[in-house]
């Protein structure tokens, strides 16, 4: 990758070319991978650019659609320290590429200089240098401008040479600011140099940045205990979920489930004729992962679903893991796509001592590797087709990185709605890779930041570290691998400060249910994160009515998520100092929306304590009233200045969400509150 | 620069391909530009290394000199949290390049599994998938090794497969440490991962990190006051700057002074016929860039100097100024290089309202660049031809970044052991630009940051900042241009502090004299910062006997960072708290060698304060006393544990440069102190 052949000088560029273009940015590693954005975002890119001595430059950002060849050009400005700053639109999503491009602009530079220039006979020469700028300016203009510059060439050559020509007359003659403006408009840009790398950028569709997830079994959906859930069943539980707000509902595998090797319930190894397995260990002779497991429904079932879904403002996810129960179909079809023992059967999933009998990893090394590439392709295809635009993939750090960039690459070329959620629980570098290579969104370790000071050094890292050009969080109070132990016991105010913190720190979250809702926490063991008697191995029956249901606060918190826009941007959050080391606060701004939370992170005791704010940053003055609006539970505070008293009672409710509502500077006016 | 071709998928690389090499370091702008090191130092590098899943990498730092094909290999280090590490020594000065190349190793993935499983079954089963690996290694390995390789395979699938294989036993066979070594050295590197760029390392002489160097006219030389000098004068004065303790001695333009609108003293526009010019004027009937002014003596006389400053441990330097006096021979015999005006005449620098009609600025936009270019280069040429490798460039920032490329690329291939200083006291980017594209070295703002704050904040960004890659700095507190208002009046205490903050806060710095250690510190008028009866436009005759000279004090400064390492590498500086702001203190550890510095900021008043210091980090036992030697004063002091008290009185001396002492931990040595 070497740019030698590009270099100024004997056998390489024009060595005239005289301005620089030095880091533009925002990039990640050095336009190897895409920055992201939603579609609506301003873009901003910042670049430096200077030249050798006293002249001017002319920097222009140049963005085009990756399929486009066209630039379109915006004027950078001069932000100094030799910073240049553009911004423009994102006006659809897919794929962009940008770069910055500059030029030493003689005719500003003689403008620039001209303007400071004292003695009638400097005036009467630069201006004789102007009209010859002018008049090659001109060279370029169309009809009009062109006759424009020439009679202004002529004017100020005839001045400049004339006998008694005055300096200040002929200095404005030389300045006239509109055909400034006029001249600028055909600049010379033979020797303009151009930053050596076109940056890629992905647009993605809001829902790719904000949304609440909520996952679900289908299985566990049926009315009455005992019974297989079905699509049918869970299309009667829409109302619910969408209810609660939820913006994507988000299925654990629908296909059939391997027979061979069935785990029983909890994760037992014998299984019995009733046990319905787990959904992970995918296919079976009843078909792989393209099927639906019959039980579930048909094909027409899970779409009339997805329909339905969509009518109530929902997107269906679905879980793709890429892996094989040994009854799966490809293990005969292509058993060249797993490895096999030195005694011919196929290599099962390990990590010794722990073994994984009932799945089979694909072996990426394969020979057939581009045949499998493409077969599993094709499983995404499948379900695009079926109406499915959200992707939930299981462990992709176990797979070719190589892959996923290929096929997240290919699919949202052809699909730029799509969003692959990734759910790689491993380590930071890995996970960081995952999301340069693709990666809509990811999972965090957002389950294990439970102290204050862990949750402000790791949201401060996502929401302002240089990964958050490519790493979007999605973060899970629970899922069906993760029961915290925060969470054993199912105690109230735990579940409800875990929640309040996912729905409000970041832009996507999300919640494993009804488990979460009915605070069912019972674990497998008194260490483990497994939920006891998991839907992952068996059918579970929930009464959503249950008197202690978490539902309204649900369905409360993700309508404030809705409604305020400083809760669909991760870039905005900013802590607030309290001091109390179990109260928590931060605010989040956009545009005139500011929103203010704060959680007490004790579920034992009411905490209280001094929340630090910067009024002005938030847009009130420093002296006024302020209301902050407690959009959970409707009440109205009025906070003054830097520093105001908050006390959270775990036993009432341990969070304020709270909006902040301007004081109205006039006494005229019925309503104080804006 | 886009390496979509050279992805894995269809079309592409291999997919097989499962390593991911990330983020090699150091690099300047991924590539773009050297890091640069001296010879003889530990080049480290790392870089974030992965697979998918469990499997074991094998990772190899790659370098090589650039005009040699040939890679030498480092096996890498894993750090944890993915990173890994290797170092390797600089051998000898010129161009290098290194990457990483890292492999899934299938070996030691089996061997790393292995180590972990427990049932007999799975181990027998595993020896013979082990064998079958150990025989393709064999079929990679020489002659002896595939034989010990093979009969390792066979020995352990034929006790694999043995009736009454023992659990332990085979595993001890299979996990043979000896044979394990042997086999990693014919690793299956077939489906390695490169990283894309191979990242470029410049290797200077010592003297580029680390010098002290010195300034003066020849012209003033001469033993008698009010004759010119000459090279015979310098000569005779080399003994003195020897004895002073410098490495260079640096020369202002030694070329034939223009006559055409020379300057007069004080730089006034009307010279008389005794003026003898400013040296920075370039050119006149007696010759240009590659003549020397008669009144010096001619090249013979000049090379003797060379030849004897050399003899006594010197190196010459030479102020390269691109541009020309208005009688310069290239004038009429290259019109097209520089600017015309609209009467012909050619354009003389200037940046109104300023005028500089005694110079005439280069045209780095000429038609004729390349001849330009050419020309340019041959002025270095034909002082490297005259024993010159250090070029001081005057204003470099003035002139076309895109030739200090070329011509600094093009030298220092032919001749590495060049040094250039970049005199760029312009904008910070500008100066890290000129550092990147080629700059061994560059004059910084040392010389405007005078309070502790200002010192603590450019030495952290100067010694552990991302710009030390390739920015080394050259501080002085003085020089032909520059008497700071510090400086002014010749205030003793001011020029001692300024002297050893500056020899020591960095490895490379000078003085202008014999004016500093003279502490000539008149301005031409109260608020500048020109000498008054500067040097750059008349002659002037010092007296270097003066009883209040600073000589004594250069010299022992000087001795001093000759003998400690410590003083010669920037990036191992550390600032100590110290509880009065006008007491500044650092540390400077280079393996057992650590110096600490001390210094009282306040010309007018004693100050005392607390410098904390970290005795652990620099080798000493905290609860033990050390001692400080001042090599400044040669008094001692006994130290302990973190907070030790000084008192520096600037009537005697306002600084200690102390060099620390361990303390002997028996009571039979004699020698209490090593």
């Amino acid at each position: 990758m070497t740019t030698r052949g590009l270099e100024p000088g004997p056998g390489g560029a024009d060595g005239r070319v005289r301005a620089i273009v030095d880091a533009v940015r925002p990039a990640v590693d050095g336009g190897r991978f895409a920055i992201k954005r939603v579609v609506g975002d301003e873009m901003e890119v910042e670049a430096d650019c200077f030249t050798d001595g006293h002249d001017v430059l002319r920097v222009m950002l140049r963005w085009r659609a990756e399929d486009n060849p066209t630039f379109t050009e915006v004027e950078m400005v001069a932000l100094g320290n030799d910073v240049w700053h553009a911004a423009f639109n994102l006006p659809s999503i897919g794929r962009y590429l940008y770069t910055v491009v500059a030029w030493v602009d003689h005719f500003a530079s003689w403008r620039h200089e001209l303007a400071r220039r004292i003695e009638v006979d400097d005036i009467r020469i630069a201006s004789q240098v102007g009209a010859m700028l002018i008049d090659e300016t001109a060279q370029r203009a169309v009809a009009a401008d062109r006759r424009a510059l020439t009679s202004w060439a002529v004017k100020l050559r005839r001045t400049a040479e004339g006998a008694k020509a005055d300096a200040e007359a002929l200095k404005a003659l030389a300045l006239d600011e509109t055909l400034a403006a006029l001249a600028a408009r055909y600049p010379d840009r033979n020797r303009e140099a151009t930053y050596p790398v076109e940056l890629p950028l992905v647009v993605d569709v809001h829902r790719a940045r904000a949304g609440s997830w909520y996952e679900m079994f289908p299985r566990s959906a049926a009315a009455e205990p005992g019974r297989h859930g079905t699509f049918a069943d869970v299309e009667a539980r829409l109302p619910y979920v969408a209810e609660l707000g939820f913006d994507v509902l988000y299925f654990p595998p629908i296909h059939p489930i391997g027979r061979v090797k069935r785990k029983g319930k909890n994760n037992t190894l014998e299984a019995d004729a009733t046990d319905v397995g787990s959904p992970w260990a995918i296919g079976s002779a009843e078909g792989g992962h393209t099927s639906i497991l019959p039980e579930l429904g048909t094909a027409a079932d899970f779409r009339r679903l997805v329909a339905k879904a969509s009518d109530l403002g929902m997107d269906v996810a679905l879980d793709i893991a890429f892996q094989c129960a040994p009854d799966h179909p490809w293990v005969k079809a292509h058993p060249g796509w797993f490895q096999t023992r030195p005694d011919g059967s196929v290599q099962y999933a390990e990590n010794p001592p722990k073994k994984y009998q009932d799945i089979y990893p694909f072996n990426f090394e394969s020979d057939d590797w581009l045949g499998l590439w493409r077969a599993l392709k094709g499983v995404f295809e499948h379900w695009i087709g079926e109406g499915v635009m959200i992707f939930r993939i299981d462990n992709p750090h176990t797979k070719s990185f190589a892959f996923w960039e290929w096929v997240i690459g290919e699919l949202k070329r052809e699909y730029p709605k799509l969003i692959f959620l990734a759910e790689a629980f491993t380590r930071p570098k890995v996970m960081h890779r995952l999301a340069k290579l693709g990666f809509t969104q990811s999972y965090t370790y957002f389950t294990w930041r439970n102290t204050k000071r862990e949750l402000v050094e790791y949201f401060t890292e996502l929401s302002k570290g240089p990964g958050r050009e490519y790493f979007r969080p999605n973060v899970w109070p629970n899922t069906p691998d993760i029961l915290h132990e925060q969470l054993h016991g199912g105690r109230r105010p735990v579940y409800v400060s875990r929640l309040v913190l996912a729905a409000t720190l970041a832009s996507s979250y999300g919640i494993y249910g009804p488990v979460y809702e009915l605070l069912e926490g019972i674990p497998r063991e008194a260490a483990s994160e497994e939920y006891r008697d998991s839907e992952k191995y068996q059918l579970r029956h929930w009464d959503l009515d249950t008197a202690g249901s978490l539902r309204g606060l649900v369905s409360r918190i993700n309508r404030i998520r809705r409604e305020n826009p400083a809760l669909q941007d991760d870039w905005n959050l900013t802590f607030c100092g309290v001091d109390n080391d179990q109260l928590i606060a931060y605010a989040r701004q956009t545009g005139d929306n500011v929103m203010v939370i704060v959680v007490n992170l004790d579920p034992d005791h009411a905490q209280s304590g001094w929340v630090d704010l910067d009024p002005h940053a938030l847009g009130v003055d420093e002296a006024a009233q302020y209301q902050m609006h407690d959009l959970l539970t409707d009440e109205r505070f009025l906070w003054q200045g830097r520093h105001n008293f908050v006390r959270l009672d775990p036993a009432r409710v341990p969070a304020h969400v709270m909006r902040l509502r301007r004081h109205l500077r006039s006494e005229r006016d019925f309503d104080y509150f804006l």
